[in-house]
């Protein structure tokens, strides 16, 4: 299977994922526990997982499994990032507005690039490190508030704390997506039962957030397990195999291709959500958006476009452009 | 004397028309009569260059000058270009509000990046032509009404005519552009000779401006050359040379450097006049401020770096990068 097959797949699910999550609404609100959605997420991953694992073993040869506890033990910890993101995320909105903190949420494109380079010591062109520049200033872009909208507030207005804390969550945002990686390249273990270790401490850590919950509501409506599958209907159904769906998507990108690719994606899908909203839902297209959009392509094609067709080497260096696709096939091979 | 030093001087110079403009206004309005303003101007840039001229002569070799008609015929082309474009623009404005125009205005550095292709036959790469519309989106983003503005209509709101006025006027203005290089680089004649030859059409068309503005007015005030310096400023005078020395910059760019260059001084102009407003003016900042000024700084480097730099060529094809730099250089001077 290619990457941008795979990539081209988790755009058009990550966008329906926030569709659908809309319109699993009732008048505006959830008539069930939004917490569930990622546990049963998990939990269908694991299946998922699983199952194909099973069919791996029914082969020969026999997929490779580390299970030796050193190895193990580093897979619970994407998942105490992602809690320890969710708790600093919870304190930068108690700084700033909903929509500063989605602007900030942006910072997590350029902080991927600075992890990959520095953690998993890939080597950027400077024209690619140029195109996750653009592709942050791109996706700000179309998400300018436009005139005439409710909330206004100056730049730079909320405590210093507020953007401290915004710069903190997209570090530890890119961190776990970072670790993931390197985690699902360290070996050359089957990716499904990667995927399985990975998803049981997903499923516990979920699990644990759960009965957090109950524990500080006092257990008012009784236990999670009682009240979980209450108020969904069909459209929740689909948030929830959406969401297991693109998961194991970024599972399969991590292990095959990148966390550029997978910052591509989802960048993209803001925006194909954003254009899916104007039919959808009546919103009205702005000029912002209209950039963001040109922006982002060209940022796209800037990093993943081969050097010799972004340079369109005249004829007369000829030898020099056969040598820069075997570079520019060297850097896709290693991406 | 180097292209880049002549361009960023015009940069600071067109800021500063700008800037010196709203200053010679007194409480918004202008006290003196703003079209005499480009006829002083073209005067000064005529009594410049025929001093110049006039030095170059006393030395050895003499100038080049070429004065038969079959020449000398073409100078009054760029005159007409801006005098159909004047009416063009003045046609739009009745479709389109002046803040939909100026947006419409950085289609100008598209066009004229297509006509430079089309009439100067020159080739640039897959990468410079991204960074064509990168600068006219970056100009555009910092463009964008924020929210809280006053006047605020819908994305294409305006009748169709006007569109089509406004992507002829950025044709026209692009042409003249084109054209006067054309001009510029069609012999090696003296350049001050050449700028005599156009400032004295441009001069003629200006004056005959003034006579039409008379014409329409029915003579109310009496004719245009009595009253020229009425409500002159100190600041009214700075505002003629800036403009005049702007247009003979301009010149020497064109003859020596080209229109990308140009289109990038001006663009830079806009954002730094921008930037200047914020501590002379009191303008707030806006997010879509900064978002432009790294949309166009990202833009400039991909048009003017050198390929090796931007892509970062690994050791190991060491002999390549030393051919690039060459294929750089050797664009370099063609420009």
């Amino acid at each position: 299977m290619q990457w941008y097959f795979v990539a081209a797949l988790l755009t058009v699910l990550t966008s329906s994922q926030g569709i659908l999550t809309t319109l699993s609404q009732s008048n505006g609100k959830y008539e069930y526990d939004y917490a569930t959605i990622p546990f049963l997420a998990e939990v269908f991953k694991l299946a998922v997982s699983s199952l194909l694992l099973w069919k791996e073993c029914q082969k020969s040869p026999l997929p490779k499994m580390t299970t030796e506890w050193k190895t193990v033990a580093l897979y619970p910890i994407p998942s105490i990032i992602y809690l320890i993101h969710n708790n600093v995320q919870f304190a930068t909105l108690t700084f700033v507005d909903t929509s500063t903190y989605q602007i900030m949420g942006n910072l997590k494109i350029v902080t991927t690039g600075i992890l990959f380079r520095l953690f998993l010591g890939r080597r950027l062109s400077n024209l690619q490190w140029m195109a996750i520049v653009l592709l942050a200033v791109g996706t700000t872009t179309s998400q300018v508030r436009g005139c005439g909208e409710a909330s206004c507030d100056s730049l730079f207005s909320a405590p210093i704390q507020g953007y401290m804390l915004g710069v903190l969550s997209a570090c530890l945002s890119a961190l776990a997506g970072i670790y993931t990686e390197f985690l699902m390249k360290k070996n050359n273990d089957s990716l499904y039962w990667q995927n399985i270790q990975l998803y049981t401490f997903g499923t516990i850590f979920n699990m644990a957030r759960l009965l957090m919950d109950d524990f500080r509501g006092g257990f008012e409506h009784g236990p999670w397990w009682q009240r979980i599958f209450n108020g969904y209907s069909v459209t929740t159904w689909l948030v929830v195999l959406n969401l297991g769906s693109t998961g194991l998507l970024v599972s399969w990108l991590m292990k095959h291709a990148d966390n550029i690719v997978k910052v591509y994606s989802t960048s993209m899908a803001m925006l194909l959500t954003m254009i899916l909203s104007i039919f959808l839902f009546n919103f009205k297209p702005t000029l912002q958006l209209f950039l963001g959009i040109i922006i982002c392509m060209m940022s796209l094609h800037m990093y993943f476009a081969p050097p010799s067709m972004l340079l369109d080497m005249p004829l007369t260096v000829k030898p020099d452009e056969e040598k820069l696709i075997e570079v520019a096939v060297d850097r896709r091979t290693r991406s």
